[in-house]
């Protein structure tokens, strides 16, 4: 064995429990309104055949994509995204999947880039679709699960901006040329939240667009409506519960990735500066695209480490939260079975209990407490057992109390 | 795109909906116990440094390793069970972690094997450990978590098969020859539960031993005694709450590993035939091992497939579990807010509730609510919208009902 200590991969991460918890708590709320919403849990293998990887998002995508040969000479890749296997399952299962699937999938994905900060090599992906449907109520149904979920986080003010390609193209398409096409004008008017319009201005003339088209790209934008279809889904995303201040239409939202065909939308959380933490679209044509089987959809991504990021940021998780709520502490070997017996009542009410695995000194056993945040110690001494009491340590201010195991319950579940 | 439609790869799975719900409806059932025994979560990376987990099981072991070359020319590799992670975390972070850590696990891990029925390419493993104690404390804190846990998942009646390598050793090693080690009688011994003791005696004779000694190895297990330290678990079994009648000391059980150094145990549940769900014990010298770092510990696998064979066999589990409660019909276009305020309506009240996203013909999304064993659907036509009520169908027994949308609720709340 040698004496270097093995360490993690670069751009892949460790979650210890204080981290771990944190995201698992983001998750867990998150979930609640995914089901609360109709969407169900879909699991996919890690790998894949490199075939189903490969050439789905172009060149610079296919770079990134994890790839090797395994030992029965197939070609084989890490999960990239979840819309690739999701795309397979519609078409490998179509015959058992209901007409209209909502699915929502929470797992990793694997990503050979280069690691720097907030990007990793291997991250959460946390995604909603609603297959099958061109309707917006399917577009509406998607905005307004993903605004409750981020409500359930403990988000107070959460910012929809959306839009509609359509509204993009129809306002934009004027301006393309024979050199500049209605796309290149897009990219640019995408960076918009990024660069000033000085800037955008000048790399649309850059392109080759006329300096007063140029300008006018931007004030077109100013003056851009609402289509008919994005009017549908944000009178529908009332009804839902979203409240019309949430929503802002943003001409100047384009979401990068060209598949989309219709409403698209960013998620911003007022306070917290770090961009977007989530959106999506409407993208009609990509699974047809990805596997051959023609099928609307519509559906958003939460960008899981950033929401957590957010809720820390924000106060909205506890950073040094226990789980565990009570150590029930070894004071000797004879009062070990009646300190045991604490332990079995403590968990019998659901009270999160740890048994310390040895016969330390107490200061140790406080010591242990105090490290995972613990916030009551139970003892059982000599005295306490003849009295059939428990001494109960408040962890936080010193206080200790002597009373029955029935008194130390409702102490420690207040 | 090619026309033929992309498969999941041999040995690894998809799971739909309702199979991803019983597997994540165990799951919760079984980490519920862990918190509640203190037990915290932990998550490592899939990817690893192949050095890190290459030569820590042996030969036979690292063929099943997936490992590949990674596009900076590392050699990495797939998670391959989550002990070695494990042992790398008490190593790397040996200044943050507590002294007595307690961590769960709940991961896939990946074995370039055969698939065979049972056994597959990638699957999840579910682990509990205490690491840093030596004191029987900790050894009855895994078994009584894990009676729990099963018990959460809805088993009536568990067995626990405990033994302890020492009585083993103590018991076998006077059949030792030069030519037949104690280990590989334990080899033997370990199959008892699937060979007759006529076999496991042939099998020893044609190891090397006296065919008397052969018989005696058997006869020496039926009158072995439980050692003092297997007692002392034993009666703190017993305090902490679980029923004497669930645990039998079985001198039989060698769980094949040969890092087990003390206690050891196995999980059976009566009436399922499949084998043992789960099981593990002490293995004082293995973090050493692995990590360079000594680090006594107790743990515990769940068997988690088997486990949920194991639930849905004993009908433990609905198969046809919708979580969904109710689909809220879309009549027309003019009745569509007020369906959506209903749809709001019942989420409000934690109703998981799915709009119909689309308009088509009721029956079809009759058809719709039954393909995902929803057991309700809600309707907002025309005269219900006049009358401020909504109709409510019973999925099952076809029955209908105008009410408000209080009345509504309570109903679908029962």
């Amino acid at each position: 064995m040698s004496n270097q200590i093995p360490q993690t991969l670069k751009g892949f991460r460790d979650f210890l429990p204080a981290e771990k918890r944190q995201r698992d708590g983001v998750e867990h709320k998150i979930v609640e309104i995914f089901q609360r919403f109709g969407f169900e849990p879909l699991e996919t293998p890690t790998l894949e055949y490199a075939s189903l990887l490969l050439g789905k998002y172009g060149d610079e995508a296919d770079k990134l994509v994890y790839t090797f040969t395994d030992k029965g000479d197939r070609r084989v890749g890490l999960r990239y995204d979840q819309t690739v296997p999701t795309a397979r399952v519609l078409a490998q299962y179509q015959n058992e999947l209901p007409k209209y699937f909502r699915r929502y999938q929470l797992q990793n994905v694997f990503r050979a880039d280069k690691p720097q900060k907030g990007r990793y090599r291997e991250f959460r992906q946390c995604d909603i679709d609603i297959l099958g449907s061109t309707n917006a109520l399917a577009d509406a149904e998607v905005v307004a699960c993903a605004y409750f979920a981020y409500k359930n986080v403990g988000f107070e003010t959460i910012t929809i901006n959306i839009n509609d390609r359509q509204v993009l193209m129809e306002t934009l398409s004027p301006f393309a040329t024979a050199e500049v096409s209605v796309g290149s004008i897009i990219t640019t008017v995408d960076k918009l939240d990024k660069i000033t319009e000085e800037a955008a201005i000048t790399e649309l003339i850059a392109k080759g667009l006329a300096p007063e088209n140029a300008r006018q790209v931007i004030d077109a934008l100013r003056i851009a409506q609402p289509s008919a279809n994005l009017q549908d889904i944000l009178s529908m995303l009332n009804k839902l519960g979203v409240p019309d201040r949430a929503v802002v239409f943003n001409p100047r939202i384009a979401r990068g990735l060209d598949y989309y065909t219709g409403m698209i939308f960013e998620i911003t959380i007022p306070g917290f500066s770090a961009g977007s933490v989530g959106g999506g679209g409407r993208y009609d044509n990509l699974i047809g695209d990805l596997s051959g089987m023609s099928m609307p959809a519509v559906g958003m991504a939460f960008g899981f480490d950033r929401t957590v990021e957010a809720a820390i940021e924000l106060g909205l998780i506890p950073t040094e939260q226990a789980q565990t709520q009570v150590l029930v502490a070894m004071f000797s070997e004879e009062t070990t079975a009646a300190s045991l017996e604490v332990a079995l009542q403590l968990r019998q009410h659901q009270i999160a209990t740890e048994v310390y695995p040895a016969f330390d000194k107490l200061g140790k056993q406080f010591k242990l407490a105090d490290q995972k945040h613990i916030p009551w110690v139970a003892i059982v001494g000599e005295d306490e057992q003849a009295s059939n009491t428990v001494t109960l340590k408040n962890m936080s201010t010193g206080e200790q109390k002597t009373a029955s195991v029935e008194e130390i319950l409702s102490l420690v579940k207040r």
